[in-house]
């Protein structure tokens, strides 16, 4: 396997020592100068690109506009909604001086931008006829957050934020659970990543909103990754923001509001989920660079057949021509996590066939007809994708646990890596308990149900629910 | 006219009014809480993301990276370059807070990206093979301003950064003009603006730069917009970065720097280019929705059939369906510019025929068979797009003025808005002596000669230069 891949720690000796090495060799992230932001490099970027291509264009299809707000927030808005503010006010980086002059009002820059969008929901809504309004912005927030790793946790993350205000209670409802199933969907198509969706519970929640959404993934060390969320306000920040529309009946109503979030993590989310001890590896639908390919030997004629039949076909590559050995291209290409590589060798051309290989299975498959190159690679990205999502969810599903009693979950969570199920009578105090004894954490609500006993205390449990240890 | 019209200031009575009421009228910008910053609606943004898309696309088709960097620039990374620190920091914010503790170092809100870029290059630049780095960012910087105006000048900008370092001054260089040209072209191309290119003096030039090029655009009251810049650096930050690299000779050199620049001023430019008082008037090419349907009376057969033909020739288009006048409707689509408007009536259909209107020059133009609506709604716009970029070049022609003494030059200053050509002896002196008699700072200068005398001083002249007012 060469030096090269040996500078990867093994998933198994030591997953974080290997997330870390995965991001650096990757090229992904180059770490800053200013502690715990990010410098995300061009292929890091590249994919980020395409999931915001992707998604942006989703939420056009359904309606959203994109909007931009400053990124600042005076801190007499953020103190508006008290629950909201008590949130986030630890974790804000405030600005207190402008050039020289020290400011009268210190600003934070945006942790979350409802203040802002109340601000102008405010200006902009007067009659029924203004809704819904259906607004996302992508844009940097800050968190100033103590411990940091890359894509996962950080300073400075990017991301987009919808923010929506409805007429009624049910739409808004409805809106919700709409984005949720946006984000539920994109990740199970493009990242080819199983998600649990549920609901947050209140000691969960969004600080501010009434109900709060998750998708929920599980890493490949059975840690959750919280990759989405969508919230219901209810009128909490409408009220508190003094935002009201004449409705049809001609009386002043306060609407009912929504926001929806998902980030850069979802980057690591991809790493943690597909990635093994030879790099990364990337379902083809969100790899910037579909196919690397590796020339050996004299291939001048064969090289430029495959890219023109790549390029026909709507296929991207790169072409490694670097003075190195094949043996180190094909090492770096695993990094990489290019879906396939070919590898187009003289010998084998002669032997008439050219070889490419599948960066998930490394599994081989020969070629014997240039022509039909397109084609394979295509029909093979589409397996690879299917399996690489089939793969997640096994392995998923082999890592939830289901707990009867309380002495079961803490066995579990000693022992087993991954979630567990139970039933939860819905008192903050035995999910206190639970954080406190085992270090899990509640991921979300997936059924509400009365016909069952409180793993924890006992009584009887009103809701079937998640718990996990979380990045 | 109409009521809703009059609401906007004729341009000739007070252009900056004119301004800010097609900003707000037009719903391309809110005022936010947060003074000089401002919330870009989704009509503007719609602009911004074809501006995006468009430029984007050319930088990747020239071989540039996109990345991203951190938002906040540690103080003593601010301070390594000297020129630099200076130029910016009056006009930094200032982070001094992270949650409730006060930072050890304080951080600005980047003004600009070279400091953490370089900062980035010396890390990833070991060798020859590494260069060039060609690297854009699309994000949002902050200065801050005393006055403020939306898109022209704001705390809060939209950008894009372009930053590269090459092996040689020369590439180098090359790359700086390059794009510009970039810049220069797409101005012409999409956004119908005429913009005279050059290079900036050295005391208009960009803090840290060895040469500052600019393209200077002349908005419809004679004054200059500087609506791109591209930057020469030679190797200044590198030197202070330490950023070196091993050459083909195999010994250490030093890499020459370049950086380039435009913002969402653009669509400053654009209102003040192209606007007039019915409102804005956007070239077909940047326009988000093309075509504004009107629909008169009951023709929904006729509609169906319209969004049809549009939709299969990929022309974007609205339909205006709410409860108001078609006279009022006409308006409001001139308010925000749409290229084309179709006049779809019941009465105009029996008589055989159905209307579109230019909106640059309010042209009707009848279509007598809906089938070909979408073939003459192109034509259309090929044509008005070709004569918006005429019209406005003969505008500015008509407001470009020669002196050849100081007193004609101070005479046109005070009598006539636009740009002042003169000959001038590169001292900063008489260059000062401009700006304090007259107010007109040096936009670029176009030519290097010595063959005749500096319009200020009568000494020897050395370069041929604009001058004008400025936003």
């Amino acid at each position: 396997m060469g030096t090269y891949i040996k500078d990867i720690t093994d998933r198994e000796v030591d997953f974080a020592k290997w997330y870390t090495d995965i991001v650096k060799k990757a090229d992904l992230v180059d770490y800053s100068n200013v502690k715990g932001s990010m410098i995300i490099r061009p292929y890091a970027y590249a994919i980020w690109e395409n999931i915001v291509s992707i998604l942006d264009k989703e939420f056009k299809r359904l309606g959203h506009e994109n909007v931009q707000m400053p990124m600042f927030i005076p801190e007499s808005l953020l103190n508006i909604e008290k629950e909201h503010v008590e949130g986030f006010a630890p974790e804000v980086a405030w600005v207190t001086y402008g050039g020289n002059e020290k400011l009268e009002e210190r600003m934070c820059v945006r942790p979350t931008s409802e203040t802002l969008f109340c601000d102008h929901f405010k200006k902009i809504i007067k009659s029924y006829r203004d809704l819904p309004v259906l607004y996302n912005q992508w844009c940097t927030i800050v968190r100033w957050e103590k411990t940091t790793r890359p894509f996962l946790r950080s300073r400075e993350i990017l991301w987009q934020e919808g923010h929506t205000m409805h007429a009624t209670a049910e739409e808004a409802k409805n809106e919700t659970l709409r984005m949720l199933k946006v984000y539920e969907d994109f990740q199970r198509n493009y990242l080819a990543m199983p998600v649990i969706v549920g609901k947050k519970t209140d000691k969960e929640k969004f600080a501010g909103a009434e109900e709060t959404y998750t998708i929920e993934a599980m890493m490949w060390d059975g840690v959750a990754l919280q990759n989405g969320t969508s919230h219901y306000f209810g009128t909490h920040f409408a009220k508190a923001f003094g935002i009201e529309f004449l409705d049809k009946d001609n009386k002043l109503k306060t609407p009912y509001q929504t926001s929806w979030g998902s980030t850069t993590r979802m980057i690591g989310g991809l790493i943690m989920t597909h990635g093994d001890d030879r790099g990364l590896v990337l379902p083809p639908k969100i790899a910037p660079t579909k196919v690397m390919i590796i020339p050996i030997g004299k291939v001048d004629t064969e090289l430029e057949q495959v890219k023109e039949t790549l390029a026909n076909a709507g296929i991207t590559y790169k072409v490694d021509l670097a003075d190195k050995t094949p043996g180190y291209k094909f090492a770096e290409a695993e990094i990489k996590g290019y879906p396939i590589r070919i590898e187009l060798g003289r010998r084998d051309l002669d032997n008439g066939f050219t070889t490419i290989v599948r960066r998930d299975t490394l599994e081989k498959i020969q070629v014997h007809d240039l022509k039909e190159i397109a084609n394979i690679i295509n029909e093979t990205m589409d397996k690879m994708q299917h399996e690489m999502y089939e793969r997640a969810e096994v392995r998923r599903n082999s890592m939830i646990y289901t707990a009867k009693s309380y002495d079961e979950f803490k066995d579990i969570a000693m022992n087993k890596s991954g979630f567990i199920k139970i039933n939860w009578c819905g008192d903050v105090a035995c999910e206190n308990k639970i954080k406190e004894d085992t270090g899990m954490k509640s991921r979300c609500i997936i059924k509400e149900n009365t016909s069952d006993v409180c793993c924890v205390c006992g009584k009887t449990s009103k809701y079937e629910i998640y718990f996990g240890r979380q990045y």
